[in-house]
């Protein structure tokens, strides 16, 4: 379904196949020969396509779809209309995901270097390596295997990439060392100076910033993100976190594993995140703070303390989302009871 | 006024020929005969210039003001200072949009090519395109007549682009359909992957993002916004919005007719506007939400309910702006209070 | 310590050096012919490193800290582990930063004009320029002595830049006069269309914007900052101001001289703000406010009333701190109170 101006389609899979690549279980009744030719979303899906649910909001589309399959989870198998071929899967987005790429596996261009592009003779391209027009890459760049570098993209003098990276069009990265499968967006802002000042009420004077950006395997860093090099230390963001478009990370700031940071959030100097962090969108997160393992950070949250692992905190200035919540709640009954008691009088 | 260096003036014009341009009427006793060479704001314009005044703060400035000649609603036009031409309208912000529009109309480049841009040889592009230094346009991509493709700007492949549509300097487009007299600012970013992975603890699976990029007419998008594609539906931004700088638009999400989106504004993925909405800046959508058509977000809000037509909203998490209101001013009440009892003591 | 494939260090230094470079005091007792090669954070910094101490958050790591010398106040002095040489300071950060930009001077790179580079004939370049490959500049650009344009930057028609400048990667520039020492990151927007439009229901009418941007002498203005030009006056930014990643600046602002505007600020259209104004991050500022000298903005706080010189505001909507802090802390004793209530009950 999706359009073949932009994507191709592989396939046709069988239920069988299916199963297999989604890691789930073929429902008892289904035939398991049936055979698909496209995903697609459960409003849109026809008797050839395969579909998902995951989230309950969807129930009435699962039962309302003229989807040929579906994936999910055992508790709504049975919500499905009738002669729908079920997967079955604890993790149904999980499982969609993979059956989704393997009908659209990523596109990877064809190896080249366009005309346009410059790149300084003492920079290393691995093999399989895809350079677009206009692309600049500096003296004494490293970049590994089948690297693909977008159009006007800038990477600066001495980069590191490892293999299987994207750099998106018009991104400019300087002063990082970056590991393999990192997949940069369009216009993301990778290793300038921190915003770092000795302030003063008649002049703030520039403090070099002499650290780097760590960028670890498989991360995605979304478009027009913007991650400053450390001031000393470095900035690290760490393996298989994913950032979304937006997000200002500032110098020294230490990202864990498999951190998700939601668009628009600012995370300020030197905080350090643990492993598995979740930030919501335009959160905020002050300077030399510490975020344990696991926290959820809710969106718009302006985080001024310390979070333990495992927390949720939300509210302006964060505290845990239980007080929050309570203090909202709390506030409006006051109005209420405030206005009753005038009605009374 | 405006510096010769960027702008080059139309024009001059009577006071009766202002009137037929702006929609409005040449105030009683105001000689329809005098010419006005430019327009400027009231504290700077001089007599041969044309101001208008909008906003009710400003009338000391109208009253003062050395302008020839001012656009005025009915109700202020007895407030003029001596000697001040008037036209009236009951929509004077509007009947200056035209008339500043006349003086000034829209800088339309010459035709023409730049010898470093690279245009793929199966793009096509329509009379009287332009194409600036180091632009790149994607195979197969489609450009209607007219087109200002700004210097570095990248167009991918496929890309299918309307009549009289600007892309700014530095701008990228991919997997999108954009309609006529469309204006994307300077890095822009339309249809880069969503935000779209199977979480879990032990890494994020990432889901193929299938739609696209939807823009309609009349469209104009600011500099730095990122717009998504669609996970399988589209992503759509309809006729007629106007979406401000560095604002986040996730995947699917559906903006109707004519909206306001502010500055730094991030809308969710897969939340439906209607049409005409206005969110102001920093304002927060969540994912999934339905805001009905007319209604007014205010600045900073942080939605996460769905939102009726015509209603207003506001404060973190958003509700009816009224109720948000009233318990700030209950809430100061009562530290006022405390603090008197306590003095008391 | 810093990664040579970024960084070149200067020196070495003599303790006595350093103090005149430092405007510091030797320390009683301490060395002043101890060499020095390098600068480094006081967890890494080894015994010919010099390192600072200017947040008592770190007292614990200088207490333990390998560096052979470093810079602190006077009144922590005391702390320091047996055998460093101390230079003391009442802005140890300030002194720090003159030190570390003596090992670090700011490199500038070689003069000279990549070949895909394009600078219109009519564009003049003072002496020692240097323009990356792929750098667009336009008709009648002024460009002083030593600026460095980065690649793939794109300086519009008729912008003035004055000397020692630096355009950084994948920036764009136009309708804009700029001073000397000025900063542009990488991917800053400046001088495209403010956000004017004549609203309605049935369409928004585009106000041209015939204003400039002007930017004094010794700005620094971060990644993907976005700074638009003025509707009809100039959008201004005073010398010495520092403006962090991701802030947005509306047509007609003012800014004074040495303000500090953190990440992912929102500024709109025509507000005023005086010197030494400092905004926290993710603050945002309503039109037509004026904000006085030294007035300091908490971090997410939403401003819709002007602000006297000297104060502090938080909140949304923002408010004098001690009242936000007041009211957040009244706001949660209630909710304990409450909850002691019904744990009597």
């Amino acid at each position: 379904m999706a359009d073949p101006r932009f994507f191709t389609v592989a396939g046709p899979f069988t239920l069988a196949q299916l199963a297999q690549i989604a890691e789930a279980e073929v429902a008892p009744g289904a035939d398991a020969n049936r055979v698909f030719d496209d995903v697609g979303p459960l409003q849109m899906a026809g008797p050839t396509h395969f579909s998902f649910l995951d989230n309950r909001a969807y129930v009435a589309a699962f039962e309302a779809s003229q989807a040929g399959g579906c994936v999910v989870h055992p508790t709504l198998a049975g919500r499905a209309p009738a002669g729908m071929a079920l997967l079955v899967s604890n993790d149904p987005y999980r499982a969609y995901a993979r059956v989704a790429t393997a009908f659209y596996p990523v596109p990877w261009p064809a190896p080249g270097m366009a005309p346009t592009a410059v790149v300084d003779a003492t920079a290393k391209l691995g093999e399989g390596c895809r350079v677009d027009a206009g692309a600049v890459i500096g003296a004494r760049a490293e970049i590994g295997r089948n690297a693909h570098v977008g159009a006007n993209a800038v990477i600066g003098d001495g980069v590191v990439l490892g293999d299987d990276c994207v750099v998106g069009a018009c991104a400019s990265v300087s002063h990082a060392i970056i590991g393999n499968r990192v997949n940069l967006y369009p216009g993301v802002r990778i290793g300038q100076d921190g915003f770092g000042f000795a302030m003063g009420p008649r002049g703030h004077l520039k403090v070099p910033q002499l650290g780097r950006v760590i960028i670890e395997d498989d991360v995605e860093i979304g478009a027009n993100t913007t991650i400053d090099r450390g001031a000393g230390p470095d900035t690290v963001i760490g393996a298989g976190s994913k950032i979304d478009n937006l997000v200002q990370i500032g110098h020294n700031v230490r990202l864990g594993r498999h951190c998700v940071i939601v668009a628009q959030v600012g995370i300020s100097g030197s905080a350090v995140l643990g492993d598995v962090v979740a930030v919501g969108g335009q959160a905020g997160v002050a300077g030399h703070l510490t975020i344990g393992d696991g926290a959820r950070i809710a969106a718009k949250t302006g985080l001024a303390k310390d979070v333990p692992a495992g927390a949720a905190y939300g509210g302006i200035p964060g505290r845990p989302m239980q007080e929050f919540l309570r203090e909202m709640f709390t506030l409006a009954r006051l109005v209420k009871k405030g206005r009753g008691e005038k009605e009374q009088e």
